[in-house]
C-alpha cells in the first residue's frame, strides 16, 4: 500500500486545493472533513484504505467479544479446484450463521507463510474460507496451519492440485472431511478489515480462529512448490480494535 | 461524486501505468484485479466508491429480507445540540438490536430534502439515526418525514436548536418523546452504503423506514430556515442490491 497511500495523499491535495481556492474565506482551522459545502459536492473527498488487511494481532491488546459464536454447515465436498495465479483455490458449499447472520460459503484458499500475525510471528500458512451474505457482506473465517502430523484432507486438495497441474479438467474431491480443516473450539479474533488481493475491498469481517490445525512438513513442502510467498504485507491498524471470542 | 471519480480514474491510472511498465510481459487481456505480484504489491490499487449513499430505492426491485426485525431502545432526552454547519443534530442514548447484533445511538440530525428517494421521490425532510457496534460497523436507520400534523417532539428540537442559535450554551432536551421521530411500524429497505458526508465511509449498514413520520408545514419552513438544501446528491447503485423487510 505504500505507493497507493502516496496517491491518496497526492488525490486529497488536489481536491483540498479546488476547495481552498473556491471557498478562500472559509475558516481554514475546521478539519477537512467538516470543510464542505453542498454546493460543491463534486470536490467532497472520500477517504478510504484505513481499514486493510491482513493485520498484526496484538493478543495484549484484544477486546472480550459479546457476538454469538460462529455455527458452521459445509458440505463435504471439494465442488472445483483452482490455481488462479495467486492460490490454490477449493469450490466449497454450505453456511455460517455468524453472529446469527447466514452467510453462504464460496470457497477456501491459502496463504504462504500466514498473513495475520499472532503478536508479530507468521504460521506456515492459512487458510480463508470465504463467504457472502445476501446483502453483499464478506465475511472470511481464516484458519492457521502449523506442521505436526499428516492432514488426510489437505491431502486430498494436495492431490486435485496436482491433476489440475498437469491440465484435468473438470476436478471435484468428494468425501472431502473439510472437519479436519478446522479446530475442534471455534473461538476467534474478530475485526473489520479488507479483502488482501485486489481490489481489497474494505467490507470484510474478519474472524481468525485462535486453534491452529496441523499439517505434515510434507504437506507444506508440497504446498510451496505452487506458492510459498503469496502473503500481503501486515497493514496498518489505524483506529480500529481487535476483539477476542474465547 | 463526479470530480472524486475522475481523479479515483487518474490514480488508478498512474497505478496500471506503473504496473505495465515493471510487467510488459504478463497477459494484457487478463483482468486489472488479476493482474498483480506479491513482490509488487506497492502498486497493488485498492478500488472503492462503489458503494456510497445515498441511492434511489426502486421498490419493484427490492428483495425480501430474511433478517430479524429492529428493537430500538431510545432513552427519552436530548443530550446535547449543535449547529454543525451541515445540520441540526441531537445527541442521544440508547441502543439499537439491529439482526440481533447491539449498536449504541448516538445522535440523530435531519437533511433537507430527503438523501435518499423512493421511486425517485424526495420527502422533504429525512431524519438520520446513527448507530455503532463495539467493532466499528455503522448503522443508519433513516426516517422519512412528510408535511402533516404537528410533531411534538420536533418541536422541542425546533425550539432548542433556537436557543442554541442564540448562543445558548449546555442545551439539553428533557423528556424527549423520541417515538414521536419513528413510526409506529418499524418496516425497512437495507442495503450496505458509506457516510453521505465527508469522509464518506464506505462501512455502513443503512435502514430506511418504510413509514414516513409527520411533522407539520410549519415546522418544516422553520426547519428550512437553518437548511433547506442539505442533502447529497443520489448515487449509483453499481452491483448492490436493496432488500425490503415488511
Ligand atoms: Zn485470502
Ligand atoms: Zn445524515
Amino acid at each position: 500500500m505504500k505507493k497507493n497511500f502516496f496517491v491518496l495523499g497526492f488525490t486529497a491535495f488536489i481536491l483540498l486545493a479546488g476547495c481552498s481556492a473556491s471557498h478562500a474565506a472559509t475558516n481554514l482551522s475546521a478539519s477537512k472533513e467538516n470543510h464542505f459545502t453542498y454546493d460543491h459536492q463534486e470536490e467532497w473527498e472520500f477517504v478510504s484504505g484505513k481499514m486493510q488487511s491482513p493485520i498484526d494481532i496484538v493478543t495484549s491488546q484484544v477486546i472480550d467479544y459479546k457476538g454469538a459464536g460462529l455455527v458452521l454447515n459445509y458440505d463435504q465436498a471439494g465442488t472445483s479446484i483452482e490455481d488462479n495465479g495467486h492460490s490454490i483455490q477449493v469450490g466449497l458449499r454450505g453456511t455460517a450463521e455468524i453472529d446469527e447472520r447466514s452467510f453462504a460459503l464460496s470457497q477456501v484458499h491459502f496463504h504462504a507463510e500466514s498473513e495475520h500475525t499472532i503478536d508479530g510471528k507468521h504460521y506456515p500458512l492459512e487458510g480463508h474460507f470465504v463467504h457472502k451474505a445476501v446483502d453483499g457482506r464478506i465475511a472470511v473465517i481464516g484458519v492457521m496451519f502449523t506442521a505436526g502430523k499428516e492432514n488426510q484432507a489437505f491431502g486430498q486438495i494436495l492431490e486435485a492440485a496436482k491433476a489440475n497441474a498437469k491440465g484435468e479438467k473438470g476436478i471435484t474431491i468428494d468425501n472431502l472431511d473439510i472437519g479436519q480443516l478446522l479446530p475442534a473450539h471455534l473461538g476467534y479474533y474478530h475485526y473489520l478489515g479488507s479483502l488482501t488481493t485486489p481490489p481489497l475491498t474494505e467490507n470484510v469481517e474478519w474472524y481468525i480462529l485462535k486453534d491452529a490445525v496441523q499439517l505434515s512438513q510434507e504437506q507444506l513442502d508440497e504446498f510451496y512448490k505452487y506458492y510459498d510467498n503469496n502473503h500481503r504485507d501486515i497493514q496498518e491498524l489505524n483506529d480500529r480494535k481487535v476483539f477476542i471470542k474465547s
